[in-house]
């Protein structure tokens, strides 16, 4: 082979704010303060800020590949945070606090975090686990000294910030690309929280690409705001990407109503909002509520469950939004595919489009999708075949942190554990989770499609379908069902608008009416709660 | 420091057309045929096309790292060519033709070229050279049987396509991102040609940044024509960039001339083209002279040099076409800087917009500019302190290929040899190459603005000037031109033009009527020509 004559620099997150710092230095930081109020900084007041908390923790010991935990929303003091301690070769540990206490500690015991940077909102739940954390030191609370908490032995981050305001450059040390530069942890619905360990280079890579015109479109024009919590994900990467492409970047702090998300769109003038599907709900009621209207807003991405349909035309039909689907796992960084706005998009029946905007997207370059069967045979892109949906990637984990299990993993490739369908143009669909669905005389039921079905019944609040054994059949639906109206179950007329939407064998055998549904601490139902409950339902 | 736990995949060109195929197999690439006539094909079509030329040169013996030469204008053949040998971890070589015969074998034999791809039309120019050419043991012409030219031993291109055509997949082979991918040489106004070796990791990074909306914007719903040459600096990577993100690709052949490239625009309905000015010039002619209108064309990117205004503004204004400047260099891959139409251009008024547009535009991210003077002291970003301009970056060069020479490298940055300004937006402008800058009286004087200030008066075809030796001010700028019509050499009128556009100390001492301007082969003034023979012009 021949050796190129390039210059090699590693791909290191400290670059993306310190080009763009001097690209963009006045493009702008708006974040709902956990204090109170808006505040708003200029590139390079933040990355003056930044720097001052690199040198701090350098100066107090963090030493590159030291664990730093953070237990906080989306400001600019957690994205401060976010470009120190991995600028300086530690790695920044998003805790999720809306985990179980219990949760909260394994996670922070099983990273060896010695470092712990907490919101005052968060302070309580410290207060709660600080006597269970096996190997964190120091903590620092993400405030002035006017809001101090009381407490023995934290830190105040703007006084620490403070004593280092004065030096206004900074030598981020230089490390190889591969080196660890963030830890999240998945919270799935079974066994202990599994965590991914970012890279440099897996970050930098999903950066770049997320800002492409096929995925979020980031310019130095976009006026982003991530309300998906820095706290989980990195907020889909825009911390990053949203920095490395001059935009102007919006965190929304703990304001997660409708009424504060309406006031920081308002003042900022956001235009590309992200986040799951409820908090939209949220907004638009509040909008719909006090008569409100957003005109900033052009699109809003979507992600962590498919949109629901009326989300997205109340989005289109009422405000012009277009809501773009998005795709990712944890494991994925997170974001895979996009259903971005495109010729292709603008060309279909409306109707046709919303399905579209329903879907997963399309997988950007750097991700590639393999839809196999049990056998791992290649199944057809046709839309209707379903696979086994793998990933592989510059961005998707290879294995998890300090585990040894390698379930998820097939040569070279994640398994997501999801079941999927693909299409001609290559739009993706989550059929169900592989274990969640059900076989049915050797065809496939998906548990999400009923779900989505019975909420379209006015009667009903949330559902949940699983499969339970069948003598003849193997395993057939239980519908269970909250009820707007508890007692008022109308088995005969939810059947029916099933019957509208779905093929006469999937309807359930049964509908059950429940008060509550089991769920995990971040929203996702616990089937196996149900299956376990009525696996002999069927069977008398 | 903490291993991440992500996937490593190098960032092979490989990767780039593998992975678009399944993202968009329907995705076209227009080509204007060597023979005759437009072709189109779509992606797959293409995708097979390159397996089949890999197979074919894997099965010859081309080995890794053996250096294949290209002599070809931008076709689907010089696509398919580009994919097929650096993809099997060969070089392909881009030789521009348009240099003189001596520099062409010296490339060749330098980059020690061992294959050889022809187009038909520069089968003559291999006829003169063939005998000289050390290495090179197999030439292929870029055509099909019934167009093979007389001559021994040359293979047919589509002959060899046709043995390999039946087998549908590739495993192309993996290897270091940082080995060599594609070889260019610079075409320098003294001394030999000297060679860039752009790495897989360098082109693939600079194909993922140009795609961004600060950018070339690219995305699947693009039309993009690169007229600039796929045989020198990769038409500016757009073979890469283009398919990377599914954009319809259109190469215009050897079909340069205002008529061509009408006909290719119409039929492909292009809405962003890349070439340089002249190109440009030449197509309007062509559209008034005709009265064509080309509606599709949204966007015309400009480098190569800066774009004169009145280019700017015809485009503009007659067509409504945003004439968007690049910088870069071989060296730097060449994508640098881009003058995108982003908010900040949209509200100057149009006249500010238009000067924007002249300059070399923004960086992009991935890119650092340092501007330094002669002591190495950093030079203000104000927009009038000029600068020697240092580059650094993922896509830049670090040394030349098989030199010894560091002359144009310190401390990790590339010198451009360029002086430039950097103004507060990061807008960067050429002043001069500092070898052609002139220094009177301890101050600088631009010799590009007294040229492009001279051609603004309608006697003067062409216009170049020199700084020769001065007793008083150590150097005064001398100014030739070629004027519209000989021996019409109205010197007041002209002063008169340069002083409503030039401070008055800038002034040239004379001007001086000739016949022709020495250029280069690729039509580089070669100044030092001038300089010699009137360096004592003003001592007399």
């Amino acid at each position: 082979m021949t050796e190129s004559t390039m210059m090699y620099q590693p791909l290191l997150i400290s670059s993306i704010f310190s080009q763009s710092v001097i690209n963009y230095p006045a493009a702008k930081v708006i974040s709902r303060a956990i204090e109170g109020g808006l505040v708003e900084h200029r590139y390079d007041e933040l990355y003056q800020r930044t720097v001052a908390l690199a040198r701090c923790l350098q100066q107090r010991g963090v030493q590159a590949g030291d664990h730093v935990a953070t237990l906080a929303w989306n400001t600019h003091r957690h994205l401060e945070t976010y470009y120190a301690v991995s600028g300086i070769g530690a790695v920044v540990h998003t805790v999720n606090p809306r985990l179980f206490d219990e949760q909260i500690v394994y996670i922070i015991n099983h990273a060896e975090d010695s470092w712990l940077l907490v919101d005052l909102s968060f302070v309580p739940l410290l207060d709660r686990i600080r006597d269970q954390l096996q190997h964190v030191e120091h903590i620092i609370i993400l405030t002035d000294q006017a809001h101090m908490p009381a407490g023995e032995g934290y830190w105040c981050y703007e006084s620490l910030l403070a004593e280092h305001d004065t030096e206004l450059t900074f030598n981020w040390p230089s490390f190889d690309e591969q080196q660890a530069a963030c830890l999240c942890y998945t919270s799935g619905t079974t066994g202990n929280p599994k965590g991914v360990m970012y890279s440099h280079r897996s970050t930098v890579l999903h950066a770049l690409s997320s800002c492409m015109p096929n995925a979020l479109n980031l310019s130095q024009d976009t006026v982003v705001m991530p309300v998906v919590p820095m706290y989980h994900v990195s907020a889909w990467g825009v911390p990053y990407s949203g920095i490395l492409s001059g935009a102007t970047l919006v965190l929304p702090g703990d304001g997660m109503d409708g009424e504060s998300l309406y006031e920081i769109i308002d003042a900022s003038q956001a235009d590309l909002l992200l986040g799951v599907p409820t908090v939209w709900l949220n907004l638009l009621e509040y909008l719909r509520d006090h008569d409100r209207r957003m005109p900033s807003v052009k699109t809003i991405a979507v992600g962590g469950a498919a949109a629901p349909k009326a989300l997205v035309e109340e989005l289109w039909q009422d405000h012009g939004v277009y809501l773009m689907p998005l795709w990712g796992m944890t494991e994925t960084s997170p974001l895979a595919s996009f259903g971005s706005r495109n010729a292709y998009a603008e060309q279909l029946p409306v109707s046709e489009r919303m399905e579209y905007q329903c879907s997963a997207g399309k997988n950007i370059w750097g991700i590639e999708f393999s839809l196999i069967d049990d056998d791992g045979q290649p199944v057809d892109r046709d839309g209707e075949s379903s696979g086994n949906l793998n990933v592989r990637g510059h961005w998707v984990v290879d294995h998890y942190y300090r585990s040894q299990s390698s379930d998820s993993f097939t040569q070279g490739w994640f398994d997501t554990g999801d079941v999927a369908t693909i299409d001609a143009q290559g739009c993706m669909r989550i059929v169900d989770r592989k274990k969640d669905v059900i076989k049915s005389g050797g065809e496939w039921i998906s548990s999400i499609d009923l779900e989505n079905a019975a909420v379209s019944h006015s009667d009903v609040r949330e559902a949940c379908v699983v499969g339970v054994p069948h003598a003849k059949w193997d395993e057939r639906p239980l519908l269970f069902v909250v009820l707007t109206h508890p007692a008022d179950l109308d088995k005969e007329s939810i059947m029916a608008v099933l019957s509208e939407r779905v093929a006469k064998w999937w309807l359930p055998d049964d509908i059950i009416a429940v008060d509550s549904l089991p769920h995990t601490a971040t929203g996702k139902l616990l089937k196996h709660v149900l299956r376990d409950e009525y696996k002999d339902y069927l069977k008398s």
